[in-house]
């Protein structure tokens, strides 16, 4: 679609000089795509400073049937932020930190605002936004709602959404909603937030959340234990919850491979026990008060677990800086597995309960499609959201086994909705899981999703083409 | 609107002989209306045993253009289910668990099951269903959900929406939809259960759920501290929650009228303090483990309030039996205060930043407005809810009281609003507050609610005239 050049004047007039880059080097950081899976192109990137002016620009394209693509800190991995000569809305220059009701425990931000700079934020007024993700110095909070973010601390304090109390949305025809309530309860009519959260820019750009902040950590315990099999590593985690409740903000899940992956390519690593086990569990407890003696509860877990040949060895962190180098363990995971050549990635979510029975039969499978294929198997254990993420066999040229793509998502997704579970677990859908969302969801449920689209965007201007 | 005789005759044919009941009295607990506000009337209860049968009901209405009112319990406080002559489609026959998923922490419930018998099941493996409130005997989950139920653990559980994983919902349509996922993470295209929850039965009707649980609490204190101001009570409240962190599970005002009406009129309850205290706040914390010392924790917080003379008195129940006793102070106040005439109530939030100053505000209004008047402050400090229920002058004719009931409303309502408040914390819509909603999100967003019940129920058989 051609963007006539009248309404690119009118846009550019909307915003302030600064407002907007037309194409050119500086607009790379806009069309440019994590994956490098699209090619993304755009004939004027805005950026308005207000809401005002963001719903201005909506109002324009709206007029003349102009489609938008929203974006925060283009770092999503599914293709949501990739614009095909439609218009990209950047939020970025919306960064501010409106309001913080400490005694509210709220924080109001404008969805420009990065990640980091909201914890910030929370931090300094003595409270916690425990929002946390890989990306979190460049991702913008807009898009973390937009996408319902996960991460990290979701067993404890859940997804984005559950840290959403009010919005602040420019409708698809430029009206502004202002939502923006900090309550903890309010049953007037319809929740509307819920609707946009999640919605990926395809039903109305954020602009602004109340967000929920909560007491921060006074203690804190982290601890990794070697496991013989996953089916330990569940009751494992089984146990740390029913002893430790609530104070569990973290139990994530290492294979052998993805540790021998750690210790091989990041420098600096090394190996959290003193023999290798086929799975690690990292644990972090976390608790409001000073005294909370969580070092003694995981010392006591993990001693019986040991006993009880659960737990085949396990470490306490007896520092901070022991603790990071757990977490980084943990974290640095993707970046060496790009060390082994060619992967095809995977977000899935199963029942906890069935997280063990999914990893061997996925294993098995994708094993038996390609000999020599190097499943690694890592992620959020408490949430049963694993990173199934397979390199390539040694020695195989990465173009031949990045080819068999859509052959290994297939067993990997057809396997992970056999368990009554999910083909996105946090990365969201986009343009990479459309095709997987008509397969596994088509019928009355990807009916109900255009039944939405075509009520609250009828002219189709907000982000066409993505998730429906 | 007449329904036509032989509508009604293929409607019992879709049930078996115990799915229905004509007018008459056994049809007298269906058309029954909590605070007698209404006049219900219906032309047959249906009573399906299964979603099918759910199904074939709403096609042969959706067919005919025939309005049915779902139902629960039936327990309701604002009329979301009084029925005037539309199709009752009471859901109490659907009262089957499902299934329990300890290890995934999940339980699905089929929308009939009584709220008390999913905590028991969710009890009997070890887990803890935490939706509790006063008519859980009677209330069943389907209804709690279509509400968007709040209740005493808000606080550290969340409203009902919190608690859910998933929903099977039969559309306006007749179209079953199947979303009972059990899973802590899916962001696979629109969250639709969200637009089911809370809504009141207008879009749709909820038949099951998949719920969450928790682990058991283990450890428990209970305390009341009686305080000399509402400042005091929220600075009490804070101190709390940075000190005990995510134990704390509820956190209940009561103010000293509240209090004693109950002396004065509930058998068997005695004053928790030695004096007389302006408010009162109960606490509770709970703890998934055994020696989580939180009696400690609650007396060390509350010997520092009194020594910084923030809290005037207080006692740490010694037994369960005592806890129970203090509880009951809380949970009588309803009943107590119908002893004391004609009242007229509310179910305001604000931040609770605003609560002190919002409740001196509307206290002083309301008093301004009918001198002698006696409001009623209490309810969940912890959530900025506040039940601000107003009795009337002693001596007044209850009938010229309640004939003040707008004006009453309004006062206390505007002021929530100019709080940012809330003009219905926990209770709904229905038909009691549409004008409210008019009133208070008249334009963007009673709009947008329109937008969502005309594309979900474009035929308004959904309870219809509720809500929007």
């Amino acid at each position: 679609m051609t963007v006539p050049v009248q309404l690119l004047d009118r846009i550019r007039a909307a915003v302030d000089p600064a407002g907007w880059i037309g194409p050119g080097p500086d607009m790379a950081p806009y069309v440019a795509e994590e994956r490098s899976l699209w090619q993304s192109a755009s004939p004027l990137v805005v950026r308005p400073k207000s809401t005002e002016e963001v719903a201005a620009v909506v109002r324009l394209c709206a007029d003349a049937g102009v489609a938008i693509v929203p974006q925060g800190g283009n770092t999503g991995l599914v293709g949501g932020a990739v614009a095909r000569d439609e218009i990209v809305l950047s939020l970025g220059r919306m960064n501010r930190i409106r309001a913080i009701d400490p005694a509210n425990h709220t924080l109001t931000a404008e969805a420009g605002c990065v990640l980091a700079s909201v914890q910030k934020a929370a931090d300094e007024q003595d409270c916690l936004f425990p929002l946390s993700l890989g990306a979190e110095g460049t991702c913008q909070i807009g898009g973390n709602l937009s996408t319902n973010a996960g991460g990290v601390q979701v067993l404890r304090y859940g997804n984005a959404r559950d840290l959403t109390l009010g919005l602040e949305v420019v409708l698809a025809d430029g009206r502004i909603w202002d939502g923006l309530r900090g309550l903890r309860k309010d049953n007037t009519g319809y929740d509307l937030k819920q609707v946009f959260i999640g919605a990926e820019g395809t039903l109305g750009i954020i602009t602004a959340a109340v967000l929920k902040l909560f007491p921060k950590p006074r203690d804190r315990a982290t601890a990794m234990a070697g496991v013989g099999s996953l089916t330990a590593a569940l009751d494992l985690f089984q146990r740390v919850r029913g002893r430790a409740g609530d104070s569990l903000t973290a139990c994530e899940l290492l294979d052998r491979r993805s540790v021998d992956f750690v210790l091989r390519h990041i420098p600096g690593t090394k190996s959290p026990c003193r023999q290798r086990h086929a799975f690690y569990v990292l644990i972090e407890l976390t608790n409001a008060s000073v005294d909370g003696g969580l070092t003694s509860v995981a010392e006591e877990v993990l001693a019986k677990a040991i006993e009880d040949g659960l737990v085949e060895d396990a470490v306490i962190a007896a520092s901070a800086q022991q603790a990071r180098d757990l977490w980084r363990l943990r974290e640095t995971i993707p970046e060496a597995q790009k060390h082994e050549g060619g992967s095809v990635k995977h977000d899935i979510a199963v029942p906890i309960s069935r997280v063990a029975d999914y990893i061997d039969a996925a294993t098995a499978a994708v094993e038996k499609l390609i000999p020599g294929i190097r499943p690694v198997a890592f992620g959020h254990l408490g949430d049963g959201n694993i990173h199934f993420n397979i390199s390539q066999p040694a020695g195989m040229a990465a173009a031949d086994f990045l080819a068999r793509r859509h052959d290994i998502n297939r067993i990997v997704h057809d396997l992970a909705i056999e368990a009554n579970g999910s083909f996105s677990a946090e990365h969201g859908v986009g343009l990479l899981k459309k095709e997987e969302l008509e397969r596994y969801k088509g019928g009355i449920e990807t009916d109900l999703m255009r039944i939405l689209k075509r009520a609250l965007d009828p002219t189709n201007i907000m982000n066409p083409g993505k998730v429906v």
